[in-house]
């Protein structure tokens, strides 16, 4: 870790400086834009070395400090990692800008007309762990939507992040575009987190991305609107007509795919007419892969003396496992599937695995997450999966956004109203 | 006031009582919560004495206690205001209902098909002041978009509001409908506001009605999601080529019209160019209504001697006057004026009177408010007056709605997605 340096950094400022950033922002083409996030893949190619050679000091140091080699490699190292970061900024420039969208325009009786039109949010913050790709990833949608943008990254890679940032500034300057527009918290003191959080004035909303606790913690003391998200206990409800052989290749693909994501399958909830035959199939197709089983007690008496197999503690139903391992459950119904996903699901991702359209529409209609799944992955609940062509965040909250969000959701609108010298009556 | 009875009142209690109704209340058609609409504004007309009994009681305490005249007749007083609250009740049956509504469907290359389905946000909380037709607005609009919600009015009003919620759960019943949908905290204890901001486990959205330090309150205190709003520094700049009549009548109506609401203008900002002719024309064609004027120092010279007119003080631009004052500055065109609202505004509604059609698209672009006006009186930022038929809040904060909020801003929606057994690749 870098020494913290004596000098305190003035977030005021800092605030002041990207709101006035995010005015100029806001008035840039499209292609200007472009233009810029352009120069910024250019800039980290012929720069990858500055941002290389910062990394093999963070990840040294974190060597020195004992930090486990396989989290090292998943986050931190940046070697494998720079071409696609940098194929992902170009990939950018193709999506469609939503910064001056124009919709339900009309005019109404007295001759007034009346339109909304997309804009940008202004000045986002964003807190995030030791992922450096995530400090581009964020400037880079922040500029296409023309926002500015507050980095705060973590304290593992911070040498990494101020190279990445310092070259992201330098090609803002070239294209004559406001280098306040992306600005980095270039400390590892955590009050700067909390003074953030209470930015009100400059900043107008806040993205964290990382943990519960971070989550909870910006809940617990943001005066900006917060994106929770993230987290999530994902279910799928395998119901008594569920075609067995595409079940066990949905549940196999939600849970090892990748199993440290928040889309990942926690629970499996069965039909209890079909337990008999399909747990032991599950535990069959799944083991070879490592996963463990962690079974309520009637699954558990159905599968007991299967290896990995073991008896749910009290809270493994309300945990993310983000682990090859499996909750199991054996429910009565449709009816008590959706009250288990109800009282342990994040609102995340959940799904039902049946022939039943019935059953399906139940399931889709009363259970209340940002993603709903009938016979798919919950693996899905992705930007660039569904679509999106990008993700800032998956919010699992209600207002806003929910789900995966990209471009559109990190801008806001404004109603444009044009009359004659119109009075109202 | 009505004593607090030694009871404490279990907030998480209401809360889970919401979310239980909440789910429930999801599930019901168009046709039943019209039906219930309807037995909600019949069962209002019919118990009127009711209401109107409790009402006398709040009001003759109120006088006891010195309260305002006019503030008592202005807010608490039920009497005169019953028909149009029943006959708004009838309104938001004709209203269309957005829940269930789809929208961004698509089928992906793998075969994935994906919707966007409103639903409702499931529980709100509303806070609130003396304005007993606030309780039946808010219910009635939660109701018709099947959240739940949990109310707490004015401490004055407290008889009548009980008395309301009474007729209103009693109407829920007969209908069919969880009760729980609609709840309020018997209490004038501010305690339970604190405890109501913290109850994001059940409560969704946080709508404050009412000043600015309730508002602040709410974001300093809530972990849960607040629509901060309905605070309205508005601004009308008269440009150099604006038709000085046209704009009289529009300045006039912005500020004369209901000079105690938030979209009542506040600060009339002048083009140098015209102010000598402009000024004294708005002085002389406001006075006689009662306005008093705030003069920045050169209207102030432009005006000396006139009646009615003083130097403004240092906060007199950054002060909502809910009254008969209006605030004048000369700025030397539409850059300051642009720089002014900026500063000032509290991004609610702003406006430029111009003949000059790149002047009003820059400042229409570069002031930043939920609402920006070309030609036209800041009064009509409102759902009615919107054509949205009915309004909640009129939000100034960025996330979720911007400017007046009806029905389609009480809800979200999820992502459904279906699939025939699909594995994400």
């Amino acid at each position: 870790m870098v020494a913290n340096t004596a000098t305190t950094i003035d977030l005021t400022a800092m605030g002041r400086r990207a709101k006035e950033a995010s005015h100029h922002l806001a008035q840039f083409t499209t292609e200007r834009k472009n233009a810029a996030l352009l120069a910024i893949a250019d800039a980290l190619e012929a720069r990858a070395e500055e941002v290389l050679a910062a990394n093999r000091l963070d990840v040294e140091e974190a060597r020195a400090n004992g930090v486990d080699v396989l989290w090292i490699r998943d986050r931190m190292e940046m070697e494998r990692r720079m071409p696609g970061m940098i194929a992902d900024v170009r990939k950018v420039v193709a999506l469609p800008d939503p910064v001056g969208r124009i919709f339900d325009d009309r005019e109404l009786e007295n001759g007034l007309k009346v339109h909304k039109r997309r804009v940008p949010l202004g000045v986002l913050g964003t807190i995030y762990e030791a992922r450096p790709n995530v400090t581009v990833d964020v400037a880079v949608l922040a500029l296409k939507t023309s926002n500015a943008v507050i980095l705060r990254g973590g304290k593992e890679v911070l040498r990494t992040n101020i190279a990445l940032v310092r070259i992201l500034r330098d090609a803002l300057k070239q294209q004559g575009l406001p280098v306040d527009a992306i600005q980095y918290i270039e400390s590892t003191d955590r009050r700067y987190v909390g003074q953030m959080l209470k930015l009100h004035q400059y900043i107008d909303m806040i993205i964290p991305r990382g943990g519960n606790s971070l989550h909870n913690f910006c809940r617990e003391n943001s005066t900006i609107p917060v994106i929770t998200g993230g987290i999530g206990i994902c279910h799928l409800f395998v119901d008594e007509t569920a075609d067995i052989d595409g079940s066990l290749r949905v549940i196999h693909n939600a849970k090892t795919q990748r199993p440290a994501v928040c889309n990942a399958l926690d629970t499996l909830l069965v039909h209890e007419n079909i337990a008999a035959e399909v747990l032991p199939r599950v535990v069959e197709h799944l083991r070879s892969d490592g996963v463990r089983f962690k079974a309520c007690p009637k699954s558990f008496a159905l599968l007991k003396g299967q290896e990995g197999v073991e008896l749910a503690g009290a809270d493994d139903f309300d945990t993310e496992w983000y682990a090859l391992i499996l909750g199991l459950k054996v429910v009565s119904g449709v009816d008590e599937a959706i009250a288990h996903v109800r009282q342990h699901s994040t609102q995340h991702s959940d799904g039902i695995l049946t022939q039943d359209a019935a059953h399906a529409e139940r399931f889709l209609n009363e259970v209340d997450s940002a993603a709903v799944y009938w016979n798919a992955s919950t693996r899905f609940t992705d930007g660039s999966a569904l679509g999106l062509g990008a993700e800032i965040a998956i919010s699992t909250q209600k207002l806003h956004a929910r789900g995966p969000m990209a471009l559109e959701e990190l801008t806001t609108y404004k109603w444009v109203i044009v009359g004659q010298y119109t009075a109202r009556d």
